[in-house]
C-alpha cells in the first residue's frame, strides 16, 4: 500500500471528472460587500460575489460589527473551553434566549456551526430513542443525512416533498414506535420549499417528531425572521427548529429551538455538543445583535425579495434559464461539471464576477448550475454588469436559451 | 410513545446518578483574566478560574484581540459561504500557511473545531481508504472515536499507551493492509503523554500511517509551539498531526497539518469539511496572530512551567492527592461524581474558585475529578487561595490526603 499514490490516483480521477474544487482566495470589502479583492497566484482583481450565503448583508451591519469589537475588548477572543468546562460565557446564555424567543420555543443550544447541529441534534435523537424510525426527505443536506447515519437508526427515505410517500411509510408504522420527520424548509440548491404543514399533519396524526432545518430561512422570512415556520404560522407544531447563525444572520454557528426537556437532553448526551470548545463570546455576541435587529427590521426582507425578483426578470427578459422557485435562491442550470466551471472561470476573469460552479457532490452529476443569491446590497449596476456577462457568454458558448417567444 | 416523558426519565436518570451538569455562566474580564464574573440566577461573584483550555491567556493577548478587531473593521464578520462557495477569505489561506510552517508539513488544512477536524479527517480516512484498519488508543477524545466509528472501518482498540499491545495487533495483519495507528500526545483528563516515537517505529515497520491528536500540546510544548511531536524531534515522522486553535491558541477552530496530497483529499472528500460554513475571517485573524506570537515567544511556556511545577509543589506540601505526569495538566481526583460536584460548588461559592468537576462521560465513572490547569496569568495570590482552599475543604470533607511521611 503507497498511501501517497492513492490519494494522488482519487485526486486525478476528480479532475478527470471536473469535479476537482478551487477555491477562490477572496478578501471582502467592509463597508463594500459585495465587492471583494480576488487574489489568484500573483494576480489580483476586484469581483463582485453573488454566490454568498450572507443573503442579507448582515456580516457588514454595523451593530454585528460593533457587539464583536465590544465583547473583544471586554471579555477577549476564544471562550477557553466547552460550555461544561469554563466555556459557557454569558453572551451563550443570552444568544440561546435570543433564539428560543425567535422561534416561539421554551429553549434553544447552541452549536459550532449549523452541520454540527444537524449532525450531533439528529444523531442523538435517533440513537437514544428506543427503536426509533427516521424518516428522511430525499434531498436533505449532508449534516443531516451524516447524523442519521451515525445513529445507526433505522432510517426510510421519502421522495423529496412528497406526503403521499411520507404518508405510506408512516402508516406501515406501529403507531406508538417513536418517528422523527427530518426536512428542510428552503432546500438550498433549488431553493423550492417544504411542505410544513402538510408534514405536520401527518406528525400529529401519526405520533411522530418534526425536526426542520430552516437555515437557509432563518433572518429571511416571516416577521421576525424566524423563518418558513413563522411566515407560515407554523413554529409551535413543530419539535425542532433547525437553524444557522452563518447565513442571513452573517456571522457563525447552528442551533435548535424546542422544548426545554429536549434541549437539555440533547445538551446532555450529544457527543458533538459536549466535547467541543464553545463558540467564542465574540461571535455569540455578533449573532446575538444580528438576530435582535432582524426581529426588529424588515427591511433587508423587503430589500432582497425585490432584488430577488428583479434579476429574476431580466434573467427572462434575456432568456437564461433558471429554476422558478418561491425563495431567494436562482438556480441557472448548466448541467456539465467542465462547462459550469468553465462559466464561473470567464465571469471571474472577464468580468469581475464570482459566482462559484455548484458541481457534485453538493447537486447530482448532470444537475450542475451557477447558484446565484442576489442581496439588499447589490446594486443595480451590479444586476446590468450580471446580467449583461451571462447573456454574453450564452451567445459565446451556444449554452440553450429558452425561446423568447415562450416567456 | 410520549417523547417529553422520555426525555425527561433520561435527565432525571442522570441527575439521579450525580452526571447532570449545570453550566458555569461566566463573564471574563479582558486584561484581568482569569478573574471573571460568574452569574448564578440574580447573584453575581468575582470567581478566578482554573479549569480553562485557554492555558497561555493567549485568549487575552493583545496581538489576538487587535488582529480580531482589524479584521472584522476591514472584512466583516462572517465567511457567508462555505470554504468553495464564497467562503475561502484571505485569513484562511494564510492561516493554513502558518500552521503548515508551524508543523514542517507541506499544507495544512482548517476545519471549524477541533472535534470537526478529528471526526471529518479520521472518518474520511478511514471510510476511503480500501480495507483500511484503524489502531485506536484506548483513551482517545471521543472526536476520534465517533470518527472511526463514522468511517464503519474495522478498528482495533490498543490498550493506553502500550506499544507492545499496537505491535502485537500490526503484526497479525498482512504488511499491505492499509493501516492508520490514531492517538494523542498529552491525554486530556489525566495529563500523560503518549509514546510517539515508539509507536512511529512500529508504523515504519508495518507500513502504517500515523494520526496524531496534539490538541493539548500544541501552543505549549516544542520551541516554537509545534506540540510534542515538535519538542522530541518527531514532526516529520508523523502522516498528519492535528491541533486545535481553541486551546492555547485561545481562539477556536481545528486543523489537520500533512502532505499537500492528503490535505487536499480530506478537502476534496471530507463532509464535514465540504458542507459547513468556514470560520469568520476576524477568527482565522486572530489564530494566525496566536500561533505567530507563539512561535516566537517561548515566555509564555516558561511561565507556565514554573505555575504548573508551583501549585504541584505546593499541593503535595499539604498532602492533596494529584495524578503524576509530564504534562501541565493537574487531575486531583474525587473518584465519586456527587463528591466531585460538592467540592466544586464549595469552591465557587464559598472560595471564588471556578473548577469544575470532571464526572462521567468526560471520564470513566469512579475516576471523577477537578481537574486544574495553571497558566502564566495566575498570580501568586491566585495560587495561594487555591491551596488555601482545598486544604480547608479537604480537612471539612475528610477526603483522603497523602501521608504526609509518604512524600
Amino acid at each position: 500500500m503507497n498511501y501517497s499514490d492513492f490519494f494522488t490516483g482519487e485526486l486525478d480521477r476528480l479532475r478527470d471528472d471536473g469535479n476537482y474544487r478551487v477555491f477562490a482566495d477572496l478578501q471582502r470589502k467592509r463597508g463594500s460587500f459585495p465587492q471583494a479583492l480576488n487574489r489568484d497566484g500573483d494576480n489580483k482583481r476586484d469581483v463582485t460575489i453573488w454566490c454568498s450565503n450572507d443573503y442579507l448583508g448582515m456580516g457588514q451591519h454595523e451593530d454585528v460589527l460593533g457587539a464583536m469589537h465590544d465583547a473583544i475588548d471586554t471579555v477577549g477572543a476564544g471562550a477557553g473551553g466547552t460550555r461544561n468546562i469554563s466555556g459557557t460565557t454569558h453572551q451563550h446564555v443570552v444568544l440561546e434566549q435570543e433564539l428560543a424567543d425567535l422561534h416561539g420555543k421554551e429553549a434553544a443550544l447552541l452549536f459550532t456551526s449549523g452541520y454540527v447541529s444537524n449532525w450531533a441534534a439528529l444523531g442523538t435523537l435517533a440513537a437514544r430513542i428506543p427503536n426509533c424510525l427516521v424518516l428522511s426527505d430525499a434531498l436533505n443536506h449532508a449534516s443531516m443525512i451524516e447524523g442519521i447515519r451515525h445513529s445507526r437508526a433505522e432510517c426510510q427515505r421519502f421522495r423529496h416533498n412528497d406526503v403521499e410517500h411520507l404518508e405510506e411509510l408512516l402508516k406501515a408504522q406501529p403507531l406508538d414506535r417513536p418517528k422523527l420527520i427530518a426536512f428542510e424548509s428552503v432546500y438550498s440548491m433549488d431553493g423550492d420549499i417544504g411542505p410544513i404543514e402538510e408534514i405536520c399533519d401527518l406528525a400529529d396524526k401519526y405520533n411522530a417528531m418534526t425536526y426542520l432545518d430552516e437555515v437557509h430561512a432563518v433572518g429571511l422570512y416571516g416577521p421576525r425572521g424566524g423563518g418558513i415556520a413563522e411566515e407560515r404560522g407554523l413554529m409551535d407544531r413543530l419539535t425542532v427548529i433547525e437553524g444557522t447563525l452563518g447565513k442571513a444572520f452573517g456571522v457563525m454557528g447552528g442551533y435548535i429551538a424546542a422544548s426545554t426537556a429536549l434541549c437539555d437532553f440533547i445538551r446532555s448526551f450529544a457527543s458533538g455538543f459536549i466535547f467541543t470548545t464553545a463558540l467564542p463570546p465574540a461571535i455569540a455576541a455578533g449573532a446575538a445583535a444580528s438576530v435582535r435587529h432582524l426581529k426588529n427590521s424588515s427591511f433587508e426582507r423587503a430589500q432582497q425579495k425585490q432584488r430577488v425578483a428583479q434579476v429574476r426578470a431580466r434573467l427572462d427578459a434575456v432568456g437564461i434559464p433558471h429554476t422558478d422557485n418561491e425563495s431567494h435562491i436562482i438556480p441557472v442550470m448548466v448541467g456539465d461539471p467542465v462547462k459550469c466551471k468553465y462559466l464561473s472561470d470567464i465571469l471571474l476573469k472577464d468580468h469581475g464576477i464570482y459566482i462559484q460552479p455548484i458541481n457534485y457532490p453538493t447537486v447530482p452529476k448532470g444537475t450542475e448550475r451557477l447558484r446565484i443569491t442576489p442581496s439588499p446590497v447589490h446594486s443595480q449596476a451590479d444586476i446590468d454588469n450580471l446580467v449583461g456577462a451571462l447573456e454574453l457568454l450564452w451567445s459565446q458558448c451556444e449554452l440553450a436559451r429558452i425561446p423568447m417567444a415562450a416567456q
